[in-house]
């Protein structure tokens, strides 16, 4: 295993003080337990936005705190969920009279230490499960994952938040936009886990992994790699059967890094999944390309396409001022 | 080697073309020669500010066109230097003026073709060469090359450009934020040129490289890979020696990613390299941590340390609106 580190035990802590160190016009760090909270003031019974899991997916959820989206984010160990006390210090920190939204990714952890939290709240509370990965059939026991679609829920239910919406209206919403949002990701080479020093699974020099979570867990099917034009249209199918977007319909595309893909990549990535919908007469009107739900090391990406309506868009285009996204503000 | 690719010779095609779908609300693409412009109008006699190299670097220069910032950027093949014919097209579509100012990475490709450019120019031109670099002697026989601190110089002039200083003023500033910019990068493994197809150089597991660039070259020193608070030490030593701050000094801190390096361990050289200049007295006052000047998919990052007076943070702060770097507008 090569990384920079100190110790697989230390690296949480030394990163939290790096990042509020780094960004403290923006947020601040609480530490016993951890949390990051957003500095600027929020309007009197806004809504407060908490998220949280497993750290190892930055920017995901700390470089998301600030104005117009979370109000406050929760960082496990890497890839294991926090723990209640977290979202309970959390929520009693940023709640402002207006009641308390949590975005949980579905996995059993995170949906376990969000619900013990909210069940010790003596404040209003609703959650969001996400499950935007279609990986997994609908019927699986424990249902879909949450990866990258987690972020869009989060930025039009945080503007929607910073607006004025009530809690049940941003449940509403968020349930909404989980609804019309599906990600499938696919890997080259597994990751890394500081405290575990090797790969979480091999593959060979000829093979990708399809169907990859975030976590460093195998994907449902071992496949030849082949050239980035399959690999898009294996995906973008999946997506198109899941979602059905009709031709004029508007959408939102997101690719994302899973880690150590270049840019350059994720950017031929991006042109082959918009000709794709192109092609089926779908309007791609808003677009994300980056490395925002990452998988620590893993090479690889997921594409993420979310049906947009007047109301998405306009939300997804209000003013967010965070460490890792900031537009008109 | 495995990527997203359809092959080495149109990955650099394709990528651009959804480098322009997916942000053309800020940037065009012009194909006969490549290069990437800006949109939004620039005021009249504004000065252009043009940059360009190999590519492989993303998001550096295509992701920083855009109001604030660059007017065009020409982007080569990967690690290979654009020709003069795209930084001629360039001016000719960017000028509106006030003259174009080319800000070049100290390489012996890029000079001569800048150079050849502006040769060919009926266009009032000058250059900033940017060697921040400090892996090189400062008496080494071509120069010390330019790194991560290009962002800085060309946001610091950008902004500059964007409120109407002149030609001069804009050449004179870039050539003073070089002066007080020192980088240097440490990696723990190479990376892959497609059409190279394997690492440019190889690392044992207990090795890292000091002092490369980010064109997978090697660095000056192969060391015996230690923990993260002594890399960081070893590198802040020698660029506290080469900047020489002064306790009260305020300072920009950037640590860049170069490529594959997790954001939680970024976080972590930052807290290091932060406290290293603390203890001195020094003041960070500014801060950018990220992916920012990457070199394909290599693990490793960068220190840079620029020394800033009230005009450079000015400068700094002011409002910036590109792909990959956006503030205040």
């Amino acid at each position: 295993m090569k990384k920079f580190l100190n110790s697989p035990e230390s690296l949480l802590e030394e990163s939290l003080t790096g990042f509020a160190k780094a960004h403290a016009d923006i947020i601040q760090l609480n530490k016993q337990p951890y949390f990051i909270q957003r500095n600027s003031p929020t309007p009197a019974d806004k809504v407060a936005l908490i998220s949280g899991g497993g750290s190892g997916h930055e920017p995901l959820h700390i470089g998301f705190v600030g104005t117009g989206l979370l109000d406050a984010a929760c960082p496990g160990q890497i890839f294991t969920s926090p723990t209640p006390d977290q979202m309970l210090a959390a929520a009693q920190a940023v709640d402002n009279g207006g009641g308390v939204l949590f975005i949980v990714k579905n996995y059993a952890g995170d949906v376990m230490s969000f619900e013990m939290a909210a069940e010790m709240l003596n404040i209003p509370t609703a959650t969001v499960l996400v499950s935007d990965d279609i990986a997994l059939p609908k019927t699986h026991s424990i249902g879909r994952r949450g990866v990258a679609g987690t972020l869009i829920i989060e930025k039009i239910v945080g503007a929607a938040a910073e607006q004025g919406a009530d809690l049940s209206t941003c449940q509403a919403l968020g349930n909404k936009v989980n609804n019309v949002t599906a990600s499938l990701g696919v890997a080259l080479h597994s990751c890394t886990v500081p405290a575990l020093g090797k790969p979480t699974f091999e593959l060979t020099d000829t093979e990708m992994e399809m169907g990859v979570g975030i976590h460093g867990e195998r994907g449902h099917d071992t496949l030849p790699l082949t050239s980035a034009t399959e690999i898009v249209e294996q995906i973008a199918r999946k997506i198109d059967e899941e979602l059905k977007p009709q031709a004029g319909q508007n959408v939102l595309l997101h690719i994302n890094g899973l880690g150590s893909t270049p840019l350059i990549e994720l950017y031929l990535i991006y042109d082959l999944a918009a000709q794709f919908w192109e092609k089926r007469g779908v309007n791609i009107t808003r677009s994300l390309v980056g490395n925002y739900t990452t998988s620590l090391d893993m090479a690889g990406c997921s594409i993420t396409l979310t049906l947009l309506d007047e109301q998405l868009t306009a939300l997804w285009d209000a003013p967010v001022h965070t460490a890792h996204l900031r537009w008109g503000c």
